[in-house]
């Protein structure tokens, strides 16, 4: 298997509505991405100060599909419309598991 | 379920026998501490400049199991012995998934 894994942080002035509006976007991804076979995101649960505010983890039979994923229209169009109006930082790695 | 994400990068003195120390010391955690349910850790694939160097997913059954692995002794010791001393940065966070 093959995972990404990506966490963000917020601008300041992100309001929940744009935050909601990347969960939504992810939310229809794997609909339209079959090669997507696991997906789960959310925002830190708080518990440590210093943390990164959002994580999705996203797992693929292999780097090929992965690849499929990163550069899919669909995602891409959640990253420009949704994520990067109020990306503060990121975080990246992809493994294999 | 709880997870539990930490993406390292490292010093760039650090040696492989030192990064190889710390994945010796992930491997025996989840026989010492059974809250953990899925631990999968790794270097990254190197496919996207500017990533984070290692990746760590830990699933729990709640936050409370989490809680018990982030101050069991003998993890508290791989970090002290292993992680901290070539740790250059760090991003986590923890997700109800």
């Amino acid at each position: 298997m093959f995972r990404h894994i990506v966490l963000f942080t917020w601008v300041a002035e992100a309001t929940e509505e744009q935050k909601a509006r990347v969960t939504e976007g992810l939310h229809g991804l794997p609909a339209v991405i079959p090669e997507i076979r696991r997906y789960e995101f959310g925002a830190d649960a708080g518990m440590a100060p210093g943390n990164h505010e959002f994580a999705l983890v996203a797992d693929f039979d292999s780097e090929e599909d992965y690849l499929v994923y990163r550069d899919h229209p669909v995602h891409q169009a959640v990253i420009a419309d949704a994520i990067r109006p109020i990306m503060a930082g990121r975080a990246s790695v992809q493994y294999k598991v």
